[in-house]
């Protein structure tokens, strides 16, 4: 039998990397792939993601996207079209010179986003007002070579959904932009347990080739920054690139206004690294593959009435919308079924044995602690869906508690230094890029973005004591 | 305005071939990507894939199969451990030489298929008999270099769902792979009202390092078959390949057996060319991004009570489960949004106009033909499910109809030549490669498969006259 503690993970004080690297391999979540940097997203990871891009896809039609598929494969003169796209994403390239047994004409980039192909489709596709909006999203793959690839966080090749939409006005542009870094909002606090702080990025952090870019930022339990989703606002940047042009009313022709917005298998890493702790994985109940495990106590194997009523509770939880698996491997010690579902971050165990089953009753414990209780097997299917609501709540509760303990206003150099060694901090910035860069010179910490939601503030510049910049303060933090 | 013929397309008896290409493009399902035989597959032919995905998804699932994600990025040495795989692969493969700004030591081939990376994973997560069966699927991007492209049917890149599982003995992996094409087969005819013949594949035939593939093949509108999905059994092949072994019960080591499955957005081309006609598109409801489309018809721009009732029943429809459109395009005359309907192959269309509203009813169109008939409103949420029902089985006996009208038993080679011109011929083959080739020679038509519920025959071989090999007729046919 499999010791419990060979399934234990470094604590988060001694080494968070380490319980990171850890938790995700032992939990089962994901594993490496053949070629460095690569992640093979295993089944109860991949049930995470299937969760969230449910709830994600229906948001996203419910505000009028409609999905489609672009491919993969993008002429590297397209990708070059727009100046600063292909500055900015050049040394994260995968190139394909070879195929079908020749070497190409014209090398193929494998795609690191979609702009430069769904900009040439657009082009070809828009070409009055009567054609606008144009509001997309795909579900797909997408590669950018990482020197320092981790599991979730960044690795080669991962999966998201990129949103690319199209405008005849600058105001429905960036309203888009808004819709799409609201619903994002939502669902990494809905769904996720993740409260997020939505901001733009400075000049010198947004992406390749927008205007504006809005970003979720969330903190987790080492006190770093994590983006959790992006929300661009291109402007006219793409449309002159691929000349996405259309006659507008006036009969005049204009570019077109486009954006772009994405969210990954990165949120993955955000909910483990928001919610673990020292025992696994604590997993949101509208996230979790298994919201109720339930684990029959005692000496039998394949079938008598332990298993049985294990089983008939299962199945009631199912059919009341409840996701629940029963634990029987009997070659396995009860205890060490415990702690695997610990690691694995499932919201609430039921435990039933014979001494349960002759009081009628199971004994639940939940991943958020507390004490054991006893719950009538009559009760489990009214109580429960309460109780996974009130642990949904409880998870933000703690993780948005978390967050605003280890968020401090700073009006000096010497306090912003020390915040962003454990959480976020909050300074008024001038806006320069080489005040930015002392701030990471000295701390590795970056500018996440400027709050939308921000108090309005101005006075000296936490580093050169200019006139601040923004009308609110910065959020500085180290991230992932 | 646009006038209604520029919608048309070449008949299907003028050039079958014409029509599809055609068809495809201006029902906007999809259209050529900026890389030779790449496809951009736009938002009505993406919805038809994922209503086909989520039907296919929920079997796959129901028989306990977990999606799981590998990665595109296959090292080249890993595909070669296969021998047979890498040599029917080879010559389709697109490979990455560079990456990150540097030539890689090792190309990368962006994945054909995936037992390679897969057989690398389950080779390090079974040991015991007590891991098995893996049961485990992936939807994803696959990517082989097509010198005669054609939109859905052969593109550079395709999407599918790839099954991959591993098993303790002979018996439940060829279980296995029978499972995957019942589901495939149901799949196909209750949901795309395509009838196919279910067998399996002649040697030469078979998945390249496959011990028995099992193929769905239909009969499309031009008299060729059209592969639909297979199944294979690999045996130990893929196990001795990346050793993948298990202590069994008697501890006792053992290799795995392993099957793979896949069903692409092949299917789409598949549904077009089963059920399209001169008109342009016939969907089976169950695949229909919109089942029932209304237009209103008359004056009215962007208000007016028409319109309003329009609405009204498009909502009560929704309500009711049926998906829904409203063609408010005002700027486009009634009778160019019907020729664009029937172009894009809505099941049935609802007409509505002042007349119709004055007396409470609406004027219903089925995409495959008849007379238009008049229903009161009232009756619509209650007749419209019943009608489409009725609309998904016609079209199923309309397919299974002509499928066996283009279905010819032969005894002579003579006959075959006939037959193999418009459709399928089932003859008695002695199972030899040269017999094959022969056939192949003077009618381009292959050896389909060998039907598993053919009924038995022996006899002298239709090309060479020794003892047929199968126990049954093997059906042959020119194929996509």
């Amino acid at each position: 039998m499999v010791r419990a503690n060979e399934r234990g993970v470094t604590p988060q004080s001694v080494d968070f990397s380490a319980w990171y690297n850890e938790l995700v391999v032992k939990a089962e979540l994901a594993d490496h792939g053949p070629v460095r940097g690569t992640m093979v997203i295993r089944p109860y990871g991949y049930r995470i993601w299937e969760l969230l891009q449910g709830e994600l896809d229906r948001r996203i039609k419910a505000t009028g996207h409609e999905n489609a598929y672009f491919p993969i494969f993008i002429p590297m003169g397209h990708l070059q079209r727009e100046a600063e796209h292909i500055e900015g994403f050049a040394p994260e390239l995968a190139v394909v010179t070879h195929a079908g047994g020749h070497e190409l004409d014209e090398p193929l980039v494998v795609r690191p986003t979609s702009e430069t192909v769904i900009g040439e489709m657009f082009s070809r596709w828009i070409h009055s007002y009567r054609d606008l909006p144009v509001l997309l999203n795909q579900w797909a793959n997408v590669v950018r070579w990482e020197l320092r690839p981790r599991l979730f966080l960044r690795t080669t090749e991962f999966l998201w959904q990129e949103g690319h939409t199209a405008h005849a006005t600058e105001e429905e542009a960036v309203a888009e932009t808004m819709t799409a870094a609201g619903f994002y909002e939502e669902v990494a606090r809905d769904i996720a347990a993740i409260p997020v702080i939505l901001g733009d990025k400075t000049p010198s952090e947004r992406f390749a080739g927008a205007e504006r870019t809005v970003s979720l930022e969330a903190l987790v339990r080492d006190g770093r920054a994590l983006q959790a989703g992006t929300s661009h606002y291109l402007g006219t940047n793409f449309a002159k690139a691929f000349d996405i042009t259309f006659t507008n009313q006036a009969g005049t022709l204009e570019y077109a206004q486009t954006t772009s917005w994405g969210m990954s298998t990165r949120m993955i890493g955000a909910v483990i690294m928001t919610h673990g702790d020292d025992k696994g994985l604590i997993l949101p109940p509208r996230l979790a593959p298994y919201e109720v495990v339930i684990v029959p106590v005692g000496r039998e194997t394949e079938s008598g009435p332990v298993l049985d009523a294990a089983r008939a509770i299962a199945q009631s939880l199912r059919e009341a919308g409840v996701r629940t698996t029963v634990d029987d491997r009997s070659q396995l010690s009860a205890g060490w079924r415990f702690n695997e579902w610990e690691l694995r971050g499932a919201p609430i165990r039921l435990e039933i044995g014979p001494r349960d089953l002759a009081a009628g009753a199971v004994t639940l414990a939940e991943r958020l602690g507390g004490d054991k209780v006893q719950v009538p097997i009559d009760h489990v299917v009214s109580e429960l869906p309460l109780r996974l609501e009130a642990f949904q709540a409880a998870l933000l509760a703690r993780a948005t508690a978390f967050r605003d303990e280890h968020t401090v206003v700073t009006d000096t150099f010497e306090e912003l230094v020390r915040a962003v060694a454990s959480g976020f901090a909050l300074a008024l910035a001038c806006g320069s890029e080489a005040c930015e860069n002392a701030v990471k010179a000295a701390t590795t910490a970056t500018p996440r973005c400027i709050p939308l939601d921000g108090a309005p503030a101005s006075g000296p510049c936490v580093v050169c004591g200019a006139p601040s910049g923004y009308g609110t303060r910065v959020l500085f933090a180290r991230a992932y």
